[in-house]
């Protein structure tokens, strides 16, 4: 018998059916009995701040499944002796399908139609459009590989940047010398103590008048305040999906500045996300009854 | 010597340099004067209404290119004995671009990303995603071809109806029956006698409920007054390049509708345009002066 703890109710109703030999229950974080005893497998609710993984620490609970790729912020709170997986392939091709979505609704217009829809106002102007532009994308993990992919049919001009280079991506050392090449940068790294305000003043004033950039990552790989000065002197376009502080609080200066489009970190929640998050539970489950080693251990037990 | 009439002074200075043999003037639509004198080509303004083409009558021109390519309402209004060509390939790929953008804009909560940043309001909520979608595109011209080109790593499931049954192409008869099964239709056809309010309520009423509709061919495509009935009840989604009429004037109910993504006719104007364009230009004064056909001829001589 392997027992289970799943952050709702929907999961269980979902995985219902695959759970043989399986004791199930629902997690209730920050309760005092938040479980039933023995926890082989936990699976974190979505979007959880890791600083909640410390509310584990004494509690029997051997393999804690996040529901995120990012693992920012878990190494400082996760309890010593807990195995703590991420959520790979979950979230990959969703954030690729939003990062496109952001670069076609900025270069094409669709922001300020909404805007100007929302006055009743119909304003057509020339847009940049994709067709011909130069994107340099920053991060060629899982998040890059699917923005890639769905570039490809768009006939934009693409380099890639990452901290390994390799046949055809360039490393870090290039990056200085293509910003100002660019015309749209989109930002697909995590958030390590590396790249934490990797996006810095220095890194912007690099890129051309007029640029897009695009952070699918994490709010704090950019520096905001940075970002905030290129974005009122209506230098910098930018989309971003994750913002620092998150949420962005009402009267954030972010919400009001020119050329910018703010989705509340819609990447990898869409439909799509339930089936690819059980998939992984469910081998989980297989794995643990079978003495294998889970799947994406990010911090093993002997940590 | 080529006699060559433009729209404007900025396509003639583009074109500086490749017009040898060529005198070149702008043309003043609705003035008394409108041409020097005998025109072997004119060059259209951009998007300008049909009905202008009236005031070619009794004008010395041969071939008149216009910049778009559909060419509804052109028939009523060309003079006898005009040459009329569309623009094959200069709006294709923007299109099938902008379709997407619009696609992913509505599937992914972008547009209503923008109007909640307008308030300060961060609104997380899970968002449909266009992977693993059903899309139904309809028209398989040279808009339908970028359009199923750029659809194609996004993992989305695609059905094609066209006039042509063809290799894995459905004809109209299939039509009804493949409604009800998509998540997304995609109308890419053009403006004729036969499509004019061919999504009338009938084809809307198939659609599934919390369906999304896109229209990037002409607004007379829609009976406008169904769509904005399925809006109204909040039983349909849709994202519109172009409305009937146009542009929507200020006080129109499709501005204030439910669930609908309005954008001013962004279809083919991009950045992208020109160059498209000019290689149009040059192609037809290389045929004139070879004596060959013009290129994509729609109303001959003879008509």
């Amino acid at each position: 018998m392997i027992h289970l703890v799943l952050p709702n109710a929907e999961m269980r109703d979902r995985l219902q059916g695959r759970l043989s030999d399986v004791e199930a229950s629902i997690w209730r974080p920050g309760s005092a009995d938040p479980f039933p005893g023995r926890t082989e497998l936990l699976v974190l609710p979505y979007m959880i701040p890791a600083s909640e993984l410390g509310g584990l620490d004494g509690l029997p609970v051997g393999v804690v499944q996040s529901q995120t790729l990012g693992y920012d912020g878990v190494a400082e709170h996760l309890p010593k002796g807990l195995v703590y997986c991420n959520a790979v392939g979950v979230h990959e091709a969703s954030t690729g399908e939003l990062a496109l979505g952001l670069v076609l609704a900025s270069l094409r217009g669709i922001a300020d139609a909404v805007r100007s829809a929302g006055r009743g106002e119909w304003r057509h102007r020339r847009q940049p459009g994709l067709s011909g532009k130069r994107v340099l994308l920053l991060g060629a993990g899982g998040v890059g590989a699917e923005i890639e992919k769905r570039l490809e049919p768009f006939g934009a001009e693409l380099r890639v940047v990452a901290r390994t280079p390799r046949g055809g991506i360039f490393g870090l050392p290039s990056l200085p010398g293509l910003l100002p090449w660019a015309d749209v940068v989109i930002v697909a790294i995590p958030l390590t103590d590396q790249t934490r305000g990797f996006v810095d003043a220095g890194f912007l004033a690099r890129m051309r008048d007029g640029a897009l950039i695009v952070n699918v990552s994490r709010g704090e790989v950019f520096d905001t305040g940075a970002l905030l000065a290129e974005l009122l002197a209506e230098r910098l376009h930018a989309a971003l999906d994750v913002t620092d502080p998150e949420p962005l609080p009402p009267a954030h200066p972010l919400w009001s500045a020119p050329n910018v489009l703010i989705t509340p970190h819609l990447g990898g929640d869409t439909e799509a996300m339930d089936a690819r998050m059980d998939r992984i539970v469910v081998e989980q489950l297989r794995r643990l009854r079978a003495g294998e080693a889970p799947l994406h251990v990010v911090y093993g037990a002997d940590r």
